[in-house]
């Protein structure tokens, strides 16, 4: 047999150990935004950093940044001349909140019907897990055609605010010939996919001042400006009626659509009804005169994610509040910068603010957007390896999410990412009850193995 | 000394007895909104059945309703052809969050610079208290000028939804001349107050649903409307750009005001610069073309009382919400039937609703606003009683709070209320840090003292 032969046995051999493996990780309640999860964050990093020594990775480290921990490590192949890929990932993962619409454990991983349930199995400790155990075994089963290093950070969820100061300090340590980011995912069980592009973000808390305290509706209703309704009304100045985006020059950088890229985008086999589906929408909504895969991929987007203000409990409080609060974000395209859409949203603000209230603009980490370069050798590599195992081409596909790090690392390790992953659109990421569609996921590990096989240009014979 | 005489000086030597009792009712948390404190409407209503026995009423017992239970008592005096006042009360509070916001418990009273701290303390245990402590003066003193009768309800807080089944069907327990509520306040400390007119309420919880989960906003945005950003502007579209609510026919009853009453209105010593200290807003806001004073007391408001959507923790967390909800309130003028509003209401959300989203609006108990007739024997037997106590007579204001009981009282057994009170606009009530001025509160147990003895026609010297 040959080596990559002998690496998919051992795939094969192992997928119960694969799986016990995620299983312990999901375990990890690694939130990176709560400072309550500090030490989870710590025990995530510290058992990544484990499980690469176990499967055979020569140097580790765990590197400290101002935020959460980054887990290194580095093998290098007796194979003279072997590429080096670099695996990107993060082992932190988002809030499990509203606690109460999960029917399991977020962090009690349960498999049922094939999936395993809990928050980080898709997102991204399921793919983590598939790429160390296509590295495993390539490792462990003869020489590895191409060299490895790892790159697992503990902050994308929260925008990755402190990746670059290792990426900046230690470029050397990072050095590579290609990214690997399976930090994507797959349109669907079928349809291996390779993402080319990805929205940038840029995330905002704004509060309205009021009152300095919460007021009798009745004796102040009528004198008092309310700041749940100007917030509302700030709010609903943010769009037109035709779903454009109303803040100042925002669409002044954003790099239009080529009609090539239009007829391309327009033959990806996803419909209206498949988004119904997995979103459990009536009826789809967006800018007027793009289609929906143009406006989750390649347009702009801003949406409130969250809104709090006066009583919220049950039954009836007859307030006016002394404020009210909402998280706001934007989805960017190439070229828009987060920095320049903050600008704009201050100009709306500042422009549209009654001058009855106060108010102040809270900034979160964002990144700008992504393109790929779709002939990079690791594009090619990857595009033969998932063909192999699906028997299908890969489509390929711009990203709604973000993943700032791609551009960050793009400018300081000067490397491409390739974007991929074995995730599904239903595996409810980011909400209650994320699972991973298992039989997906080990196809996926085995076209890994393939992946490191084409990248050193080894074929099936040698 | 004279009966009367006798029992002022009786209030004169018992001011401590009176605030220990204020402090043991105020230490109960009878939060009637949260079903959470079920025991402690019990005990409230307990404690003031134990306290009417006390000060010697004849006849106590507690009413069951549907809801929260009535405390009845009565008490007739020797005196022959006696008039019968009638004291309403209710012995429920607010909710206290936001908690964080509190300086001292809130039940756990603190007397600091003359001012008991608490929920409650003002609306309206003190309230209670005070008309209690004057009924025990007059009855421990001599033969009583008057009958009294008790109806303290648990459920004033929440719109007293089931206070109409006692007085439907045990009308005749509570028959009486004139009844006194004093759950109204004072413009300040020296200008002692009557309430000739109240407004009227009708409260909403309106909840918009998008997806059936929260969603990715980086998948899912651009294709999916975001619920928030629909509630927002459904909200906006509340008013116009004069302050001017926009529901079809809310306007169609409103009673306009009299140029005579708005000459009236004009004179009352309520300036915008109060308002802002009270509040602590820079600018006042409201319907163009009405007074700050015309706008709390004549003119209808529809307010925000609360909004809640997605991820409201710290950081950020990039979700479509599923669903967004906010509290809706209206405080209405004679003549608006909370009913029409609530189908007006219906009317705005079907016709500016859009398609990609499903709704739910919930009502909650409101009740009709009222105009007392102010040549009424108690009204003329109350503005002596204050001006005796104050020195100067009592201005006439309308109040922007609203006492559905009012109504409710004026229907089932047609009587009038008279509305005073010894709160003060800044004691916060319904917002954090409440609190009673316990000078101007003795000054009115003095007065309620000459009320029930002018109310009997007694003069001083009898």
């Amino acid at each position: 047999m040959s080596n990559r032969e002998n690496a998919i046995h051992y795939v094969k051999n192992n997928y119960i150990n694969f799986e016990s493996t995620l299983v312990e990780l999901v375990k990890i309640p690694s939130i990176s935004t709560s400072p309550i999860h500090q030490k989870d964050i710590r025990s995530a990093a510290e058992y990544i950093q484990t499980l690469l020594l176990k499967i055979g990775i020569q140097e580790t480290k765990i590197l400290e940044t101002s935020g959460h921990p980054v887990v290194y490590g580095s093998y290098v192949t007796q194979q003279k001349d072997a590429p080096t890929v670099l695996i990107y990932g993060h082992y932190d993962v988002q809030p499990v909140d509203p606690l109460e619409l999960w029917t399991t454990e977020p962090f009690q991983p349960v498999i049922k019907n094939d999936r395993m349930f809990g928050r980080g199995a898709s997102d991204m400790k399921g793919q983590i897990v598939a790429s160390l155990s296509a590295v495993e075994a390539v490792i462990q089963t003869g020489k590895s055609p191409v060299n490895f290093k790892f790159i697992i950070e503990g902050e994308e969820e929260i925008g990755s605010p402190h990746l670059h100061e290792v990426l900046e300090t230690q470029a050397v340590l990072f050095k590579n010939d290609v990214i690997l980011n399976p930090d994507a995912g797959m349109i669907s069980p079928s349809i291996p996919t390779i993402v080319y592009g990805l929205r940038g973000l840029a995330y905002f808390e704004l509060k309205i001042f009021g009152p300095d305290h919460d007021l009798h509706s009745g004796l102040f209703g009528g004198v008092v400006h309310n700041p749940a309704i100007v917030l509302s009304e700030l709010i609903s100045g943010m769009h037109d009626k035709d779903g454009v985006i109303t803040l100042p020059g925002f669409y002044d950088e954003v790099l239009s659509l080529s009609i090539d890229e239009r007829e391309k985008l327009s033959r990806l086999p996803i419909t209206e009804e498949d988004i119904r589906k997995q979103t459990g929408v009536k009826e789809l909504w967006g800018e007027r005169g793009y289609s929906h895969i143009e406006r989750t991929g390649s347009r702009p987007t801003l949406d409130v994610n969250g809104l709090l203000s006066g009583f919220i409990g049950e039954g009836s409080k007859t307030v006016i509040p002394a404020w009210a609060m909402a998280k706001i974000s934007m989805r960017l395209v190439p070229n828009q910068d987060p920095e320049h859409v903050h600008q704009q949203l201050i100009q709306y603000l500042t422009e549209n603010m009654p001058s009855t209230v106060s108010w102040d603009l809270k900034k979160f980490a964002g990144g700008i957007a992504s393109m790929a370069n779709t002939s990079h050798p690791g594009v090619i590599a990857l595009e033969k390896a998932l063909e192999k195992e699906w028997g299908t081409k890969p489509i390929y596909k711009r990203e709604g999410g973000s993943i700032p790090v791609v551009a960050e690392m793009q400018k300081h390790l000067g490397s491409d990412s390739i974007l991929t992953g074995f995730g599904l659109p239903e595996d409810n990421i980011h909400s209650p009850n994320e699972k991973l569609h298992l039989p997906t996921w080990r196809k996926g590990i085995l076209a890994l193995v393939h992946f490191f096989y084409e990248f050193a240009g080894e074929n099936e014979n040698k």
